[in-house]
């Protein structure tokens, strides 16, 4: 196969295309179209008003989102982009889908976006209708009940307090908390505020709020000069590639860090800092893409329960869709995969699922998420259903690896390490500086694509990325490695 | 006056209203009508609907937010209540405000809600007009620059960060980490995550994610069973009502407490913890309306220059008009009132204001807020200019007070410490058990209302509560209150 590939490259061809569905190409656009160097002039100018009233730093350009559809993303300079980063993540079904723009165009639907209520006291009538048709309708197994939240962080915060006041009962046997817990709590001592830990897993991001930050170990930016607490942190097996040529090696890296995890429960729980939750990505996204297999999580998920952990599973990037199945621990094929699940981004609400035991009594703020993001949800979930697109995450999904596994033999001294499940893709690029580079590179030829971890380039299209869509991103993607060889 | 006003109640008068102008009555609708107890049937089966997915002890009722109008809330049940509490103090313009259908009518902004963007690196092309528009429109004195968040919490959490990053590199003396803070902090370890610690008082509420939590001190529930950080907590003046009568008290109980804020300072610092920052509400909120003075204010904001701690005031519940001034800190009239100011609620975003030394260039995360939020904020603060709010609000506020003012005095044995500025007002009852019933009863008769602290009730009506609002709900609680005589 690979030698096939290299003779069809060095004929000069491309990547083969089938052509679009006409409806869809009539919605979308049919390839990128670049007008200027990006950012282009107007963009440049906006950063300039815009860097008057706050740091701009992480701005790329700017963009007119009017004229934005499906997988193409237009700036304001007239450039159209193929999006294969999707606002990190963040776009479930592409930009300006018709059935979105109809929930909008609804006028039955105004109301919910102009009246925000305070969820948790005074919810709008369709609130449990809404919450059946779009959060339950995707429940993670063994899981009956979920708590939305405005954003990841909130999420994972939140439920972080579920996991220490689920811990702290069953430690006292009830829920009546002592009078000295009462005292002790509002001056933030223990035992009211309990020297509690969660463990989590280096390379792991979970937010960047404070409690989220002590579990995040991703990048130093991230975490640097924010008082932290003193939780424990395991390491996240380093998998090699490609990985039937090392099963034993991998497999044996795996088995090293459960071992350490249960080491450092045992450790914290003799120096006064039990581990109340251990909490976990699916797939490190912002970490690098790192993988480990269903096997790993299945037996992780036992050392929770062996010890008395609640396991939360941080769906925040790996949840709705990419992975070809709805949530990535689906791949593990568990009854019971986790205590909870959160989730954000192309959700569009945060928020999280829990067991029953789990009931999140304690958890209030003023909004809980907010009504018009489950309405926008339940449609999406619709689109997803209506045009399969599970489905066809997972037959794009397959295009984009196999055609990154052809990338990857044609440029060895470049790319290595091409993984992923559904269009959650990954590949590593020789060095950071040319990761970076062939990052502008691949925009200036009209393709969107984010870094994550040291070296690596990652995919999240949007759920509507179709074969076609792979085709084209790896046309550029090879015109672009081709001036590095 | 006090005479005057038992003599008209014995004569069963009521509080006096002024015909509401035409347009007003027409959108909105001319008092209370209750059809059913509350939570009525319908809201009950509801509840176990939603029982069935989410934890439904702490709300209230369902609502017809479609129905519902400027300062009436409509419930499921079609009972109409007039509004005094606003989803916890979060609805600016009461309930379908005209101007804000519009906006969501107008087919230009259904982009803006259908396709979030990450804000911190692809921001929309409107962007940087519809936040000088909107927040930067009504930025507190010496603060030019806003970031935007999803929620309060999120905006104090990453305030904090703001502050530590700026007090680290003060320390420093440059903004270049070593490699040892480089490598600590990775793992939560200082120096890379220095043991730095936020100034707060007893009392005060800054939301409940866990840095938040750490400042927060207004009930038990709020920090039970979390794991916390060894801060420093100041106490917030005990004030005496009616002020004019304590005034030498009033002032000895706020140097006390101010002498206890360096007190903690030092110490702070002798342990090896110094406070990067010091974090209050201009009227503690949820704590139970508790009022300092502006010199307390001034003094506070010197001893925070004094010690080089930031000096952040957290306006989530006080800002956006509700004390008659758009920031309640501007009372103190002050030219360098804050560092950072954090706000959400009312504003309809989250996010925060620094002064330009507090460059935010390491606080990122996916959505940075929402600009459909932004695009409804510039409309709301139209509507604030256009229908002159604020003197509105100053207005209604004198009328309220003066009838808790006359109320107190009726029931001397059941009302007391009547206290407020602009309609942000609030009262004691004689005990929890009280308020609590009284809050129900008023309920019934048709005016919802909200507690505070421990036995306080606090008036939280929307921006375009009237004086004739003011009469309605006055009636009302003087109904509830005879019931107690």
């Amino acid at each position: 196969v690979m030698g096939m590939l290299l003779t069809i490259r060095d004929w000069g061809c491309r990547f083969a295309s089938k052509a679009a569905p006409k409806t869809q190409v009539e919605f979308e656009y049919d390839g990128p179209s670049m007008k200027t160097e990006v950012p282009g002039p107007r963009s440049k100018e906006l950063a300039k008003q815009l860097g008057e009233m706050q740091n701009v730093g992480a701005i790329n350009f700017f963009c007119n989102y009017e004229e934005s559809r499906g997988n193409y993303l237009v700036d304001v300079d007239g450039n159209r982009m193929l999006d294969v980063y999707t606002q990190i993540s963040s776009i479930p079904i592409g930009y300006s889908h018709p059935s979105l723009m109809k929930v909008l165009s609804n006028p039955n639907n105004m109301s919910a976006f102009v009246n925000r209520p305070a969820l948790g006291i005074l919810p709008p009538e369709n609130f449990p209708e809404k919450l059946a048709e779009s959060l339950l309708s995707v429940s993670p197994s063994g899981m009956s009940r979920a708590q939305t939240m405005a954003c990841g962080s909130c999420s994972n915060e939140n439920a972080f307090k579920s996991m220490f006041i689920w811990y702290r009962n069953k430690e006292r046997g009830h829920n009546n908390p002592s009078e000295e817990d009462i005292r002790s709590c509002m001056i933030n001592q223990s035992p009211g505020c309990p020297n509690l830990s969660i463990l989590s897993f280096m390379g792991g991001f979970h937010g960047r709020t404070m409690g989220c930050l002590a579990t995040t170990h991703s990048k130093a930016i991230h975490k640097l000069d924010v008082p932290s607490f003193d939780w424990p942190i395991a390491p996240f097996p380093k998998l090699k590639y490609p990985l039937e040529e090392f099963t034993r090696e991998n497999a044996q890296e795996e088995a090293r860090c459960l071992e350490e995890v249960e080491d450092l429960i045992v450790q914290w729980r003799q120096k006064g800092r039990p581990v109340a939750g251990i909490i976990i990505e699916p797939i490190q996204a912002e970490g690098g893409d790192n993988h480990a297999s269903p096997d790993f999580f299945r037996k992780l998920r036992n050392i929770a329960h062996k010890h008395g952990c609640a396991f939360h599973v941080d769906e925040v990037q790996t949840g709705c869709g990419a992975t070809g199945k709805f949530w990535a621990h689906e791949h593990w094929g568990m009854e019971d995969p986790a205590d909870i699940v959160s989730f954000s981004k192309k959700m569009l609400t945060g928020g999280f699922y829990h067991k029953d035991e789990f009931q999140p009594y304690r958890i209030f703020n003023t909004w809980m998420g907010d009504p018009s993001k489950n309405l926008l949800l339940a449609e999406v979930l619709n689109v997803i259903r209506r045009e399969n697109l599970l489905e066809e995450v997972s037959r794009s999904g397959k295009a984009l690896l196999q055609g990154l596994y052809q990338l990857q033999a044609q440029y060895p001294n470049l790319l290595s390490s091409a993984r992923g499940v559904g269009t959650f893709c990954a590949v590593d690029i020789r060095d950071e500086a040319t990761r970076n580079s062939i990052l502008i590179k691949a925009r200036d030829k009209g393709v969107l694509l984010g870094g994550c971890g040291d070296r690596s380039i990652r995919f999240r299209p949007a759920l509507v990325f179709k074969e076609y869509h792979v085709h084209i991103f790896l046309n550029v993607f090879n015109d672009v490695l081709a001036e590095y060889n």
